[in-house]
């Protein structure tokens, strides 16, 4: 950590020995997976200072929002219309849940047949390891899976906690539902930061979201070249640090990083030659959750695409910013995040074409589908992926891990064995 | 068995030897767990008969109705609206789910962390073992947790599959999507059978099945006596066989019984001296998973309540009977279903009210709840229910288990260990 942050994290009420600990394996394994990496872009140096001030110098700035009267949302899912959030001068950040650190402390609360993500959130909050989560004026969860449903009902014990119903199907009754939750939503900012959402700061907001997307569409159409012109890790690590940074700074950065690119890829320069591409698909990986894509890349393959809700999932629909009225655009917004392709719709046909078509444009020689263990609806829903990529000739391998690192041994050798089949 | 069924489980496809082996250790099990039990009531003589018939009896008088043109709907959950079917002159039933016959089917196409129900009727299904599955014109599921709301999308490879979704809280849009659904299902059952849904039939229907709600409550307060009258085990039973038998029948049988029930208790009979009265909370137990309970009454107490959706959470509120138009009976079903107090809502707390409520009436010295491995939803609430009995004084035993006997001496370990500590 460059900055001295003792200061602001004891007001915080961090514990700080466990605390300083968490910094330090963070570190060392950011050291181990990123900075080890030949030739990478200068761009990247955003992400690694980005990273190496993570409960830094961004939690800083949100002390000084919050000092000028500005909110803080934490949220755990994609699902949580941002755009609102931004409109009434809020910040909204992605919340801690990529680390095993809090794990002890949310079993005494949560069954340990609970998934790793939820353990991991439940866990910071309690055992107070997590800065963002000690900023934040309100929590946003929502209804994507029964673990997180019923969790936010025990997390209430313990933060100021807000859920979003989410839709199980896409009826019109499920568009009438949804519409209902994300004008309550919008009720529910308004209250928390005394500022109304009219249609012009609404369309800024629309805009500025918007943007941040373009951007990562960009970096992800720069993948399908082939040598492919950067590494899976560092994409995700973009993605990752999407859900908290500043999404103006975030946007100019990984704008400049994709000029970076392009160049790259004129002068017919890639990562990792002979390298076999594949692509991720499956649940979100939070920081610092960098195991699976390491492994990959240790093992003679390159990442070139990552269907998820850390990934494309989070960037391939905008919302439509043409409408003037505040209705309007409240009603993109609706449309917009009801063509989410979560596995907690039922049917969810939408995932499995996006998938074959992702895997066709980025020209992969498989799929690697990663599910948290007892994350019930990407488990389940992999059968119909296997089935999918199947019919369209692509082989998959199906993994199911958690957040620590005592299979690591036993991953690579199933990662390894088939990329050597499918080279 | 008593009939000879074997040409009708031909026709229906049966995988006749793994049949006959179900049936088999069925027998002997239903006699160790029931049979064996001293001076029950003559009136079990019905379920005992019914039982003996699970696959017999029953399954022929659904192929004679089918050759009569009426239709068969299968379901799993207490969700399904089954005025609406009888209204249409079709018959539901509940499929089996309580066995683990078909597990290796069903791990074929199902991740092994998924929970015992949810493994038993796709097994059934995929293993060929259910002649009510296999009499089925349709089959319905919902949408109550992700286990199930997934595996439809897979059974819908094999089996004529119908999906309702239920909403995730009780808001004002939550009812407009649930109207929608009963709405859209009763649509479903017209084409299904081809008959109108009217105000005459479903009146006939509401009172149908509110007839049979109004036994089983019957049946449920008259165990509040002490010494209470019955054990648990056949109340489990009364309440399994509620799902399959004709609805006519059984609420006529159990009236009986429940005379002899009054008579019994105004000799000041009961059944299982000195025992200490316990009530489950938790998950369903289909047929025949009986293991807890015998295990409980195996270990000097007595069960007098089951705070379940095979048990109270079935038979607690009745049909509003009242309305004279369509509109007003389907509103009257919306209602009612939406009272429903299921681990799926959240928040759930008139489930804990519930709970604390019945453990006072019924004058139990605890409660064991019951969760089946790797459901989600009711582990987390079990959380919230240990609270809630806390603060009420009861003490709880949380018990998770599953439909394998590997586990029974340690249970019986840990159960025996609890009615002593509350005796």
């Amino acid at each position: 950590m460059p900055g001295n942050h003792q200061a602001m994290w004891e007001r915080l009420n961090l514990d700080l020995d466990a605390h300083a600990s968490l910094l330090e394996v963070l570190g060392k394994f950011y050291g181990d997976i990123y900075l080890s990496q030949q030739g990478r872009l200068q761009g990247m140096e955003y992400l690694d200072f980005v990273l190496s001030e993570i409960h830094g110098l961004r939690v800083q700035e949100l002390q000084q929002a919050k000092e000028q009267g500005r909110k803080v949302v934490g949220t755990f899912c994609v699902f949580v219309p941002e755009e609102l959030v931004w409109a009434a001068d809020a910040i909204q950040v992605g919340l801690c849940a990529g680390a095993e650190a809090g794990t002890a402390a949310a079993e005494k609360v949560l069954p340990r047949n609970t998934c790793a993500l939820i353990k991991s959130f439940v866990g910071f909050k309690l055992s107070r390891l997590c800065p963002f989560f000690e900023s934040c004026d309100l929590v946003v969860g929502e209804t994507t899976c029964d673990g997180k449903k019923k969790a936010y009902e025990i997390l209430a014990d313990h933060a100021p906690v807000y859920v979003m119903e989410i839709p199980q199907m896409k009826q019109a009754c499920d568009r009438q539902l949804w519409q209902a939750e994300v004008r309550r939503f919008k009720t529910a900012i308004e209250n928390l930061t005394g500022r109304a959402i009219d249609a012009a700061n609404l369309g800024r907001a629309i805009r500025l979201i918007n943007d941040r997307r373009r951007v990562l569409q960009r970096l992800n159409r720069l993948r399908a070249a082939d040598p492919t012109p950067i590494s899976g890790r560092d994409v995700l690590l973009i993605n990752q640090v999407s859900f908290y940074d500043d999404p103006a700074r975030f946007t100019q950065k990984v704008g400049e990083l994709c000029d970076q690119i392009e160049a790259k890829i004129s002068r017919g320069e890639g990562v990792a030659d002979g390298a076999v591409r594949v692509m991720l698909s499956g649940c979100p990986m939070a920081i610092p959750n960098w195991k699976l894509p390491y492994l990959i890349e240790s093992s003679g393959a390159v990442v070139v695409g990552e269907e998820s809700c850390v990934g494309t999932r989070n960037t391939r629909d905008l919302t439509d910013d043409s409408g003037q009225t505040l209705d309007a655009m409240l009603n993109a917004i609706v449309d917009r995040y009801l063509r989410i392709d979560c596995a907690c719709f039922t049917p969810n046909r939408e995932r499995l074409d996006h998938i074959v078509e992702m895997a066709r444009e980025l020209k992969v020689k498989g799929v690697i589908h990663y599910g948290l263990s007892f994350c019930t609806p990407y488990a389940m829903e992999s059968f119909k992926v296997e089935q999918a990529l199947s019919q369209a000739g692509i082989p998959m391998l199906g993994i199911e891990t958690d957040y620590s690192m005592e299979d690591v041994e036993q991953l690579k050798t199933r990662v390894e064995a088939f990329v050597e089949m499918i080279r």
